[in-house]
């Protein structure tokens, strides 16, 4: 990999370069949020248990800027990416976006990291395992106030459709759909949480492998537990809100129709506590 | 295309069918949005002057449900697009989130339209021209309230650094950028006010068709209104807080920075009046 | 070669600007194909019986390059585009090809154009319409040799597991599914003819449309057709090895199965006759 | 509620359920690949030196399947991933293609595995080093004749125009691009060598963290090199034919053209020995 120096002379000082983004601004317009994004980073996540988890972030980082400055300084999120991807779990992603505001000297800061979560998962027949992936995002923005941390989970899922079940003489269009969390909580509430949640609200969860006694299972749990995409929202908004440690939510289902070239979707937002 | 009828007779009759989706429902959570989405559809623009516009829209159309109903009937989304698709201007699109909260009889009705908006632009020097397409999205909310239009413009174009101008002894990196203005307003507001807005901004605007003279041009136009990602949200910012149409912007800059792999952007949102 | 910046006159005339593209190269390396691509315009489709279609297409155009020249004319793509879009059929799109060949001083040419096919479709019980878009790719390289032919459409279809089906008490699992064919051929073979090939290789076809008594059908309809992904393309090569005019295929199917987070695929390639 | 369920009742213990998959097949239709994509799965890379890398890989494998075979057994590509997915070389990759084969009694195996690839990259004058991502695509292929390996890695770069630089007054336009080589090869060649030829044809390389003497220095750099889309395959196929190791190649360049809305790309694939 080419790093090698420049050959020529350079005929300013390094420390004479002008700092163009330093110099004050005359629009006195603020700005929300400026910074990096479409980064792609190797995380270890660490999680409870001192167990750990390497994965693949897709990062953003942003700042606010103060109406009188004239831009940022878009090496130093890259920095303190560096710095901290090797041990990320939610305390130090909160010290991360807190760092970030520290280095970029601003009122707020914002981090984004989406990244896939691996859960090893068992067939519920054979007991046969594989590694399922769920997306997931936190997002944590830190400012005078403290820190909001806002975690999104989704989850592949079997829907089968009531209607189709009750009016066909046999069988129930039924297909994957994605369900999605996003919480935000007190206390310690993990991922695997969340998913259980998500799971249970379809009429069933997929799986990585499945020999024929599973396939069996799987195709009968469904059947009944025939669901529209609106009772998977119910039913998930009901189980979030009966977890004491969940505060806010906002949760969806997309069901990629199997009699439909398009699909449906539902969505629920929710204070709770 | 395959659209013969069924072979075999069906035990009951059409009429008899049960209406899962009508009814009750007992969970008591209302839903804020439910319907469709992954739809691609043919639509003709009306525009002003009598001028019709071709093109196509990823649609997503939904509406609110009550705590009591156990589903929508997703059919007369697809009914209600059928009808609207081919003559839609603001006031068109906005009886259709109307007609969509009539036919689901709901509380309130969402309908959002992305599609590429064509405008034939002319080369600054030979004239040359050709087609440019430009995102645009149009959100259209109605309820018992009225009716809430939100309008998103995206344009290319071009971004020059003005740390690299200042620095180096010549040359200076540039890249292209995507520049993104959603908007609420006032009277008549049409697509291509927003696009002069968006590449205004710019150092440059970018072109279908350019031969050398016009290379020349925005090669050295480009170099002459260096820009930050910060400086183009700004002067976006202050043109549409000029402009008396505008209500309320949601604005933003994303830079496929030529000397990263990764992007810089910046955002602000503001109420203006 | 300016190294010596900034400065606003203009010192060179615009016929002195000197055609870098046009100066010999002298790494004898030919080039098999160079041009833009990322080109979204909107297009006018000649079809049998007088009939059009407008709709939005991705393009692609390159040419090959000799060993001795340095560059392509890229604008000249852009006007050739500008040329052909308003009326586009087979033969005009192989006109097109030919006139980027001769625009470009070029051996070979190549077009590529993937667009939303859009057809009626009726339910199949109540008869109720809308339509259903059909993704399209036709490839087109012309040459001294002639001009090469290629068309790609895919289908949005329903697929239901044999296996899932024969194991389980009741129900069965099945899925949205994307079949597609790419075919060369001679004599005229319409897009809608092989839109049928496709979907009478799923276990149902999918409608935009579908009331009660049409859901119960098509649940009814996948069901008495249950197909693995390998029945799909091997019933569909069945039906295009059958087709006379069909001279070469390249087939496949993707199925999103609804018990797993992955997708199940096959594809067979063959000449034909 | 199934009045009136499929076939007859079910009463077959697990070991009796049929093989539906494993049943002859009568349509005499060999499939050329059959399988599972769309798996994202975590994979350790073995790398020279005994070092070791984290990552995540798309997953794609498939086998060849019979004319007298009804379906092949998709539980079993998953398998033979969970049990090699912790210990990636190219040899284990070789491995793992030749253990589908055998595990799915297959001609012939695909295995297909997309993934970023990870190298630390210090900027070219303060050193300052970040992580910079590359995607890599490997396909291994294995019949009775032996396997086929081939390595796909892409890089962003600068690329910087000629034409623009050569007739402008002052400056020139530049845009990101994405470079791409495939190869077959002998001997050992690892994806940084490969990389190092992607960046070399470039105007200049792009890296995470750049301060600003490294910003005048990759500005200076690029204004340097200036290079057409055509000069960038060129060098890279120049370079690749005079390593000795590469067997064949497959390259290109995409140019996101900073003064247009659309890129320039171009292609040249060769046997080099």
């Amino acid at each position: 990999v080419t790093t090698s120096p420049p050959a020529t002379n350079h005929s300013r000082e390094r420390q004479a370069l002008p700092d163009v983004q330093g110099a004050p601004d005359h629009r006195r317009i603020a700005i929300d949020r400026v910074g990096v994004r479409g980064i792609t980073h190797p995380i270890v996540l660490s999680l409870t248990g001192g167990r750990t988890q390497s994965t693949v972030a897709q990062v953003s980082m942003s700042v606010s800027l103060a109406a009188d400055r004239k831009g940022t300084h878009m090496s130093r999120f890259l920095e303190v990416l560096g710095a901290f991807a090797g041990d990320l779990g939610p305390d130090r992603m909160r010290e991360m976006a807190a760092e970030l505001r520290v280095r970029l000297a601003a009122q707020e800061a914002e981090l984004e990291l989406s990244f896939p979560y691996f859960v090893s998962k068992s067939a519920p027949v054979t007991g046969l395992s594989g590694l399922m992936d769920f997306p997931v995002r936190v997002r944590v923005t830190d400012s005078a106030q403290g820190s909001d941390f806002v975690l999104r989970v989704s989850a592949s899922a079997t829907s089968l459709c009531p209607c189709s079940k009750e009016i066909a003489d046999f069988g129930a269009h039924n297909q994957r759909c994605t369900i999605s969390a996003e919480v935000r909580f007190t206390g310690s509430l993990v991922i695997e949480d969340i998913i259980d949640h998500l799971e249970a609200s379809a009429s069933c969860a997929v799986y990585p492998v499945l020999k024929r006694p599973d396939e069996k299972y799987v195709t009968e749990e469904a059947f009944r537990n025939p669901k529209f995409v609106e009772d998977i929202v119910r039913d998930l908004a009901q189980r979030l809100t009966a977890d004491e440690r969940v505060t806010w939510y906002r949760i969806s289902s997309e069901n990629f129709e199997s009699i439909h070239g398009h699909n449906a979707f539902a969505e629920i937002e929710r204070h709770v506590r």
